[in-house]
């Protein structure tokens, strides 16, 4: 199979250099356009991020000598997508939130398909927020949000929030089950990784812990109810429940978000072993098509007390799966139990991907 | 004033060397007898400790002298009693829990009061757990204490875990103005200090929590109802309310355990104002006396997002104060807030000075 | 004795806040006048530094009230001076060097004595780089930059960087008991709080030592040079030795410079012990003149296999001593040990202190 | 190719564990065999690691199953290597110095190979002290060693410490190119996986640096003279040069262990250009024969300032590769770098591994 060109926007930026290790062996993407701040614009990419490289793997030599354009010049996409070298792009655009809102819709008017992980389109009520093993099926809104706009080729969708990922499988496997969660309180320790480079000053992590992360508590309540929402009106409706309240900290930790969960079902509740059986057995489109970033088992329980330990269970299964543990009763809800992923691969560059894949099998991506 | 000799049991472990630095300068109290375990017996203080010592500050030059004692041989400390060297104990025993249990009662029936920080005699009936500011009245039962057993001078109490210290002041203090906690949930952040020397090994602390304390979650649960307990039949009876479910984590923090609280009041609710006034103008009888180590304000809130932070916030007023953050309403409870107190001093040997220093004011310390 | 009425450069930043804090009970100085960036200008000092406050301990309840003037306008420290309210300031300046040497020399042309921590006049040939234990009489070249520059009370006064100070003091004392260091090899792990707020990013600092600090190296090798040089026709003359080579690193520790020296003395050579003893004896200046930041013994040996440590050792005699281990003959050289300091208290604030403190004493400060 | 069986002694501890994953795809060999403590004796590896298991990778089917031995029983090998099941072992036993020796010499002495990570035998004078890219050659004692123990297929061949590993190669290749180190000063910033697990507790990791390791600097000072000294009579004379001095540091780092070394070359020495033309060249035996354990290139360079890093260098090239940074003039001896290597694999079960691909091509191995 031909390999199908892909661009990055925002690709010397933390999230880009993940996306372009991410992508250096992908059997269906190959980048082959890359875009950034002015500033880096007309350097060859191994150029634009000497110095700035913050990851142990490298980059393709094919993608060392790319030509980084910038971002802004939406044209210079549209002229790579005519001579075949940016069918669709990622966007992992650091921007402010109106800029890249703007940014990433004319994109997608130029005919170019917009896979992101900012959280600018998050709300726009046609813009699905995609996790593969749960709402694959929010891709259908892509005709609508193609018609309405009057787009032809482009279109946007996006990832949710990192801090949600690694109990939102778990939630779905659950009510896709019959166990529909109606109140959740989770705390979340997470890693500096997903607060970028520079991110998070050392002296605020170096025996200690900040108990607060700006913005990602209302986002960790308010998007889950768009991800188990439906489709009316070629806008999304929320769904009414779980109630969630969260608490995000900060904590010292390279990679991987932590959460202890809190759950309350409606009137039928599951035994501790029904849970882990439905956990264990969970399998979702991207398994069952075998998508290439898809983790062969997207739930992994242990059974051992001291674990999900960042780093000892976040690289599970390509740094895909989300690892569970310490699941037992709750005493004011009906039970807790303790959820880790990975922020930056399936929370940031790896989810991202899997969309893609999604999209891709969809047939949104020519 | 003459000062009161005390000794410390187990005074070469971490609480012990607590113990020895925050009582050298005590105007009430005055450390003249040591006793350990049976290989540290024998030799000055100084020498027992040389290689151990895990503190900054150091101790005493009288302190360094003292002949350390077997704490198994109960019949050192009457002695030492007898000639006025040691008129109660401070127990920081490290043993196993029925032994711990039973020694601290051969101590007491020797005549010599014990103030403990073990978690051996939580549970016992007529034992008292007590934090200054919550519960004080509960020192009514050293007189029954002594009676049915039988005890002429001596007792036994005992101060509660570290991890809930951070949010039982704040709680009271609302209970008393009429708002009753009736389900809580809490998430820990706890420091490694709480495990001892050389406790959590540092493969486990780099780039890495551990979401798992052994016991403590069950601690965490319990012991509330008995501190917010009342005292009947000479024994405690614990308070039905609050319904708590806790999960602890271990993280890379010296000292200093954070909490994140979700707190539902009964049909009376406060405003987030009321609550502020409350734990502002909250002060029991450790301030009103004025007790060595209470702090001035037990509860301080900080205003500011990003707050309290343990490195930042622990040492706040002796590291007695508890500070407490981020209150605001919560989505599926009332409010939630965040907490916290430095386990080894507010938690640990500060605490159970300020039990003798209240113990001593009851009249109970002679 | 009424208080010196002293300003702070640079107020509001880290060293800045070091500055306020450690004089918050000076029995000399009194903080009566801030300056910062015009940014802060026209704000009560509290409120200037509101959410960015990095320290543990807070600031006197006047020093809160002060209105803070930008630091750009000598001509309000010249009207403090006048009404009383400035008689000399430290210099905390975080400016570009260029800047901060032209606006130093600013406020001693108008009168204003500046006791510096910036590095912008260390190697200006007729400014003092003080250490009180080492060249007090360094203070000597002050009425001749006063008079070769035209300046009536004025003068500029610096310390050296903070990555030398643990070996500097053990080095002066050998030296003046007759043991001159010819060649020493110094490898440093250095703090964060070394690199300010928000400094080192937390991404650098999890898991991970950084093995550069650009500009400390050459420091580290010039300025040991001026500090052991002699002053002639005005303007300070090197040393020839020691010969130095430095690698600077950056560790995740809080506070404390820590060096592992090794050392070649010259034709004579102490014993182990000799040094011991001569590190153990030394006394100077500081120490018999008794200044109130001055520690009693300014050099602590430990005798642990394991010492220095930073988080048990900086804090030593009020965070003014050098502590010291291991030392040890040297396959190599001569000699080799481990030092240690508090490089944000003996290397920057403290040690301005104690600058001025000897500058008092000599009669600079009026 | 058949594969060919090995055992791992000390399967269950944190070396036997990186033994046992780091093998899980060999090309050349196979885990066939399992010995550990009589604590583990008689239990499937699964369960005997259960709860202990310290890494990220997990191991294979097969070795789950493997029942595994008493170490102490030699006979249980030479069982299993008849009928085929262990050709030669690795050692990782963490017994005493004493025991260790002889029980390796027993598995000699029963005719199986030792490959050894333990130091009980690196100080043996007939026991060759291997580095692929450095002494491949001293594996020519093997037949004198069998000779003169009275082994026939049995011998022992050992690796060094880890904290030499990243500049051992750097030096050699310079002395091969005519450039021999006379004199060497090294200081150390080692890894917490180093001391195993529990090892070093997290109280003396966060926050803090612990300038000790016991053993570790006489270790550093003495093997590069055997590993650089050559055969007579059947045993090794150590080399003359280069004098060393070296102090090893603990650092809060997982994986990586940094060196900052000063080098005086002899009288012929190379320009900086020169050194890193040297580095860039240079391959050995293991690279020249494609060992499947070999880095491509033995000597990564990197001209960034701020490098090597331990998190971010410490993987290179299968986590074989030394990787180096900051070479540049000495103002004391000739040149100085940084180096980096990762203990637990090139220097502890990767370099073992590498040693029995050395021995196999050289024809010990059967």
């Amino acid at each position: 199979m031909k390999k199908i060109p892909v661009g990055i926007l925002g690709a010397t930026g933390m999230v880009g250099q993940n996306y372009i290790t991410l992508l250096n062996d992908h059997p269906w993407f190959e980048v082959k356009y890359a875009a950034a701040s002015p500033r880096s614009a007309g350097k060859k990419y191994r150029d634009a991020v000497a110095g700035r490289w913050q990851l142990k793997d490298s980059f393709n030599a094919s993608v060392a000598e790319i030509l980084v354009e910038d971002a802004n010049d939406v044209g210079r996409a549209a002229a790579a997508k005519k001579r075949g070298d940016c069918s669709f792009v990622f966007s992992a655009l650091e921007m402010g939130k109106d800029e890249t809102r703007a940014l990433e819709e004319a994109y997608a008017q130029a005919g170019i398909p917009v896979i992101s992980n900012a959280s600018a389109h998050r709300w726009t009520a046609d813009v699905p927020v995609l996790i593969g093993e749960v709402n694959p099926h929010h891709a259908d809104i892509i005709p609508l949000q193609q018609k309405s706009r009057g787009w032809d080729t482009g279109f946007i969708a996006v990832k949710p929030n990192c801090s949600i990922q690694s109990y939102m499988i778990p939630l779905h496997a659950l009510a896709e089950a019959g166990y529909s969660a109606q109140r959740l309180i989770v705390t979340t320790m997470q890693a500096v990784s997903g607060a970028g480079y520079p991110g998070v000053p050392s002296l605020d992590m170096v025996d200690n812990i900040v108990p607060y992360i700006g913005g990602e508590e209302e986002k960790s309540e308010k998007e889950p109810l768009k991800i188990f929402g439906s489709i009316a009106d070629g806008a999304f409706q929320n769904a009414a429940f779980p109630k969630i309240s969260a608490c995000c900290n900060r904590v010292p930790v390279v990679d991987g978000h932590t959460a202890c969960v809190y759950l309350e079902f409606g009137e039928k509740k599951p035994s501790i072993d029904e849970i882990k059986k439905i956990w264990a057995s969970f399998k979702a489109l991207p398994q069952k098509e075998d998508f290439p970033f898809a983790p062969r088992q997207p739930i992994i329980y242990r059974e051992e007390d001291n674990r999900p330990q960042p780093r000892k269970d976040r690289d599970a299964d390509k740094a895909m799966a989300v690892v569970v543990g310490r699941l037992r009763p709750c005493n004011v809800f009906d039970v807790r139990f303790t959820a880790l992923s990975h922020n930056t691969i399936r929370g940031a560059a790896g989810g991202g991907i899997m969309n893609a894949e999604l999209l891709k099998f969809k047939g949104y991506l020519g």
